[in-house]
């Protein structure tokens, strides 16, 4: 079935039919670039979201919670970058209504249909005047093309633009699914349905109804976003939104093959996108997946992954193509799980490293080349048990430390 | 009481009356500095011990747990640096103990009462003729003033030694406490009883027996190392030990006047070698405290603080010098603690940084003055409750990245 499933070229979240998009610059962001975008839906479509477990939640997610508890559709996104709108307390969340209630008059819509979020520095209020002023180019720029335009008006230290489509059938119907995310610093997103500054918003041209919705990207988001790192940080912003607007005339029911089809295409773009932000993360060069398996469970599986993809030591190692073993070592011990150390393997690829707690008397030189490459995968297998757990992380770079040292998010 | 506790210029580990101790050149390290040192008391001392929580203890480790299981006595401690002699199986083990027998019988005592500590590569044999060698050569040094060269030889990535002592009466008995520490990376000890690559040595001259000194031990780790962190990563070899020779002729009983001032005295010591710890820590340019308070309970509390202390974004902007204020709340948000975000106030020092969840309107240039020095506290009330929780942390530095990705450890 996997294979019925293509990526389109220069896909967005305009492939799929009835939705538009736009970028324009309100004027937030000091260096002029585009920092506001737009997605709309001709119709009102079924909606689900899923946002930061911070308890620092930014007024827009706020906003957003209450939009998946009351609306039953949804029909437009705005997304402003350069200022996050968080811990600005009630004037925050005023401002967040007032640019629903924007947007809704400029597109003769519902500000119930709108949604908001923003990104970018936090403790400062927004200036509403450009971001009323920057809504009303935004609708006036709504483009049947406009996803990639869209794309690029919600980067903030990401370097390059990250959306895709899928494309399926569906009883002889055509199924598209488009995306856009952003984001290189402060992620490691832990989204929960309904309450990640990772933003994504996913369009689909099926008709799926709101649970079904839910439950696909709530499956999605556990597969996708909550499994990135780049520095350990969760965001006050994070959000992932979807909308179906039915236009394909493919209907996704709850249990049918369709449905998995469905899920199994969700998947694979929102994993795509969430690689895609590693790669692109703050001073990253390399993409390290860390999979763990031979865990007690599925939480020791998860303790020991994130133990190894956050260890400093461990992606100062990789920045530096230093095959030190110990640290992957170390971290496996602190980690929480339980396991025997003179059991655990570990390779480097398909290179031992560790076999039965010790060294696997792979050479250096040898392991040094698997890491060279930009890419790469830390097995780590405990044998303990049956569970398993992958996550993708980043290296830490100078870059990085420059990034966040000299710059103000 | 406290008044009556005070710092010895030029303290160590043979402050008190009846150690010895040497630091020589075993020829671990390539560089050719000294790399082990030993600690010897005239007399079989009464001990106890602290050891990291990692499962890949160290083989050191794991025989230094039997002892203070298994032994009533300790008399004397070898250290190597340039080798951790961890995931090394069963020679490693077998290699501790040989350097236990190799030091008994050069010093006329049982093995039993010789512990041994490394610190260096993971994963790598010991060269076990260099270590014989070397554990000849310290015990053919060992002084009574040799406290001073003994902490150099433990150091690894360390810039400065670190040792010091205290002394105090008890009952017209003058009592002191030497200790010396190295560690400068992969640094955040949870050290357990009797279960931290941060090394500790303490001596005292008092007379206290085990099960006392296990206590006050405790909680002097649990004020001192196990409140400092600079990258989180817990080491596979840690280790915290105390030997009390009794040859100031004071007893300290449980529960007495003389027990409280002891373990104030302790404690000061600890925190002392704790803090220059992460002064000295890889890269580091600044010491921070993380006060937390007004949290639900400790757990919460400690979670608050250890979120905001190991914060990749909010290291690198202390070390940018940048207020950022938005990455501490984000921290804390995440962290896990429960609280009303609109409630929490945060201050840089005694400036108000966060009022009520939101932006306290100090300026940004007040706020960035009071970070410019190499030490700063940032306070964080969570208005929740009642309980608290401070510790130690540093920034992230260029050099930091340059020392663990270049360099081996």
């Amino acid at each position: 079935m996997h294979d019925e499933i293509t990526f389109v070229e220069g896909g967005s979240v305009t492939t799929p039919a009835g939705f538009k998009a736009s970028g324009v610059t309100a004027g937030l962001k000091a260096s002029g670039k585009a920092d506001m975008a737009m997605v709309y839906s001709e119709v009102p479509a079924n909606f689900a979201g899923a946002f930061t477990s911070c308890l620092f939640a930014a007024a827009p997610v706020q906003l957003c919670r209450r939009r998946v508890l009351e609306s039953k559709f949804l029909q437009a996104v705005v997304v402003n970058s350069g200022n996050a709108n968080a811990c600005t307390g009630k004037p925050g969340l005023d401002n967040a209504e007032k640019t629903c209630e924007a947007a809704a008059a400029a597109l003769g819509i519902n500000p119930e249909a709108v949604m908001v979020s923003s990104t970018g520095r936090i403790g400062v209020n927004l200036n509403m005047e450009k971001i009323l002023n920057g809504v009303a180019l935004a609708a006036r720029a709504l483009d049947s093309n406009g996803g990639l335009t869209a794309a690029k008006a919600i980067m903030t230290t990401d370097t390059v633009h990250k959306c895709a489509a899928v494309t399926f059938d569906v009883n002889g119907r055509k199924v598209s699914i488009g995306g856009m995310t952003k984001g290189s610093g402060m992620i490691s997103p832990k989204m929960v349905l309904p309450h990640a500054t990772m933003l994504c918003y996913i369009t689909t041209d099926a008709q799926v109804d709101n649970a079904l919705l839910a439950e696909m990207l709530g499956v999605g988001v556990d597969g996708s976003f909550n499994r990135i790192t780049i520095d350990n940080d969760m965001s006050t912003n994070d959000t992932c939104v979807i909308m179906a607007n039915g236009k394909s005339g493919a209907v996704i029911s709850a249990g049918s093959p369709a449905a998995a089809l469905f899920s199994e295409a969700l998947g694979q773009l929102m994993k795509h996108l969430a690689v895609a932000m590693v790669r692109d993360g703050e001073g990253v060069t390399k993409l390290i997946t860390v999979d763990v398996s031979g865990a007690r469970n599925r939480e020791d599986a998860e303790k020991a992954a994130r133990a190894v993809a956050n260890s400093m030591l461990c992606k100062t190692a990789w920045f530096g193509g230093d095959p030190n073993w110990g640290r992957v070592a170390a971290a496996l011990g602190y980690s929480g799980a339980l396991f025997a150390p003179e059991k655990v393997d570990v390779f480097y690829n398909d290179k031992p490293v560790i076999r039965q707690g010790q060294d696997a008397g792979t050479p250096e030189k040898v392991l040094a080349a698997e890491m060279a490459g930009r890419e790469f995968t830390i097995s780590c297998r405990l044998n303990a048990g049956d569970a398993s757990y992958h996550i993708w992380t980043s290296d830490l770079t100078y870059e990085y430390v420059k990034i966040n040292a000299e710059y103000t998010t």
